[in-house]
């Protein structure tokens, strides 16, 4: 555990690398509440890497209920408590519907996890005993499907109705980048419209010291066409298009990314400028390639490393450029050790 | 040979996995006619296995001609003969048009050989000299192309009219998970009407004990708007979801499958609460990756290995949910080892 | 350099492995001229390989500027200049708007790199200084996108207006098959009409000796629906399907094929009755895996390795069949040793 000392549950979070800016009086006001009741961004200090200070988007978090940028490195390793013996990391997920802004003209309800499109990021260490309390807050019926190993009553296959509280319990098992997700049918509609995170499972000896970051790509059929007319990283078209990820010359950076689009059968994650080391589905120590450009199907998800050896703005989306041209797309903006 | 000493066209069929319930003096009828004439399975004993008993579909076979449950797990490794000293393998493959019933109201006419989607699992072992006797008794042309090595003249491209003979002969190589169809265009309407199949060959030193089975993805175009209206695995939509597949907890699957999905580009293939080792076109004997997702363009085909360490219902479906709800979509039913 | 002896720009050209046939006084008229202006084709000797001669195709030159087959084995390494005791390889391209034609029905204006689809070839070895001299002739803003590693402002993001030149200049990094393409978006409309072609790095030990040639997927969106109608091998839709291209049996081919398909978000690639070595991006030596098939997501590229054991023509498409009946289907045509 010492590993990551802090948690949601506890209060205890780092702020260090989030700031509000230019909003006086911040922090006592609707805003804030709102703000604050979003707030369970735990950013991640661990592995020692250096992580540029970002700026948090006010607006986004009032008007969604969450920021993309604050989802990019924000794991939930849940509340750990010892039960005969036995440590538990307990998670709590909750259901609910809220309107988010797609862009200046949409708003679109959503269907989510802690009011967040993708949910948490849950986090453990393979071999952990898992508990995540879900409880359906919506109005539909919902269920938490896991991707990993477990038994079949917590495959999350039956419905959980309104109101009404599961509780998933296995352990964590195999290491591996997985998901979660909503099985209500139509699956392509409970996905579609939110209801879905990352799972990661971190091998028991841990990996090296990186930048870590979430990126889900998520697709949005706004008029109900079985095609998708809006396409985002972490929930919101092209906030990393507006407001380019801060990273670190020549440091590692390691991507966690999920591709959770339905209607498209399939999508490629590119990165300008730079190649990738790819470990698939996180299932390996070692890269199982290099590239620029990998195909991942619905629900396909990797683990890519990468470090940039030049300062600057570089872009990554799917090289369906359509895809990219419709909200998935963003920069990295790569800053020099000291100015970081 | 001695590995597979059970032969279609000798009669030697092994009906022990196999029983049709509750149908009151089957075996004479015109219904057991139907049955008799479709029942060329032999279902694989194969590697000392436990496979679970499984009831056949008496309303399938009658109104289909086959049971897509009996195509999962019957290899056809054809009738050996010696010719000038060589064994050769000799298959008698027919292409028809049969009517199909995808759902309770829609009857579809198929085109397809041997009278069932997908056609015989045709198995051999590398190296083999192998004999197609493809008739065409269908009112259409056809062909049987050949994924695998082999002369241009065996290339199956060359369309084959109606009421004529073509000899397809050559040798099994490279051992992999294949695949062959009819190559008259238009391909896309020949295949989404049914005229494909696997075709396996093993390695020379086979490959270790397993509970093995084929699916085969398939889309149906019902209305010819070059969209599939309809999905199945193993040429029924549904089949799997309504009856799972019965396995055994803690003994290896090899699972053989196959997309050939026209239309869609690619799909996924899951799995529910597990992980299998990839095996990319067979052309392994360890495998290439672990996942419970893989990305399969049209005609990609590979093993899947995977034991299920619980027992229970366990899901399998392409991760395009649209898909899955459109007929794609399957259980595996694990059981205890002393239930099966 | 003395792998690569022949210069585009030296005017060094080898053609003996092209000629024009059935056309008298082919070399002063008009359509010479044009034939001639298009005849940068530095055909591959490279690798010791033996390479059947091909008949060029004068009324796809005259018609469209370029001949596919001519593109096929076409690589340009650039003029090598050496600038304060550095070695550095000068490419000039030009953007630009042709009609080409389609088929015998359809002219179409693509926007293209030195007048024909794809553009050059360009190659150069791991670790050169390259510089791309890119002036935008055309009446629309165009870039230079280069997949592979360079600094910010050579990511070829940043419109070049018409009259204008930007040069591009960084060092080949890493060794692989990569692309480049115009980034102006909409970059679905300027790939989709042809602003793209192959950028090949080499090893710096080199590959084996093969018969290597470049492949480029492409669609054609007609009619502006965001659907492509056409797909073509190489620029023009049916060239290798109705002029198979000629190899020579038991010797190895070095494919270098590149998926630029907009719109269908991924095909796979399939050649008919063989099987290749897969070596996923160039990115290795030794090869990741075989198969028959591979899937590709648009940007995706691979170098595939075959030898032909058969003499005769056997087909090579996309496996999504619609896709190979609309154009992108070719064949090759194995000769014997002593044919070629």
């Amino acid at each position: 555990m010492s590993k990551f000392p802090r948690n949601f549950f506890s209060g205890q979070l780092d702020r260090r690398h989030f700031f509000l800016g230019g909003l006086a009086g911040f922090g006592v006001s609707a805003i804030a509440a709102a703000a604050y009741r979003n707030f369970w961004a735990q950013p991640l200090k661990a592995n020692a890497a250096q992580i540029p200070p970002v700026e948090l988007d006010r607006q986004s978090i009032e008007q969604n209920g969450f920021d993309p940028m604050q989802v990019l490195r924000d794991f939930n390793y849940g509340e750990v408590i010892e039960e005969e013996g036995r440590k538990i990391r307990v998670y709590h997920l909750e259901a609910n519907s809220t309107e988010i802004n797609l862009n200046a003209a949409i708003k679109y309800i959503s269907w989510n996890i802690n009011r967040r499109v993708p949910g948490p990021t849950l986090r453990a260490t393979e071999g952990d005993r898992l508990r995540i309390i879900f409880h359906n807050a919506d109005g539909h019926s919902h269920t938490l499907h896991f991707h990993g190993t477990h038994p079949e009553e917590m495959d999350g296959v039956k419905p959980v109705r309104h109101g009404k509280t599961m509780v998933y319990e296995f352990d964590a098992m195999p290491y591996g980048v997985h998901l979660y997700h909503c099985h209500v049918a139509p699956v392509t509609r409970h996905i579609g419209k939110g209801l879905f995170g990352m799972f990661i499972i971190d091998p028991p000896e841990g990996r090296p010291p990186a930048d870590e970051m979430v990126l889900v790509m998520g697709g949005y059929d706004i008029n109900n066409d079985e095609k998708n007319e809006l396409y985002a990283f972490n929930g919101i078209p092209n906030v990393f298009r507006d407001r380019p990820i801060p990273i670190v010359q020549n440091q590692l950076v390691r991507l966690y990314i999920l591709n959770m689009i339905e209607f498209d059968v399939a999508v490629t994650f590119h990165i300008h400028a730079n190649f990738f080391q790819l470990y698939r589905t996180g299932r390996t120590l070692t890269p199982n390639e290099e590239s620029d450009v990998v195909t991942m199907g619905t629900a396909e998800r990797h683990i890519l490393e990468f470090a940039y050896p030049f300062t600057g703005k570089y872009m990554f989306h799917p090289h369906q450029d359509y895809i990219a041209e419709h909200g998935c797309m963003g920069f990295f903006d790569v800053l020099s050790p000291s100015e970081a």
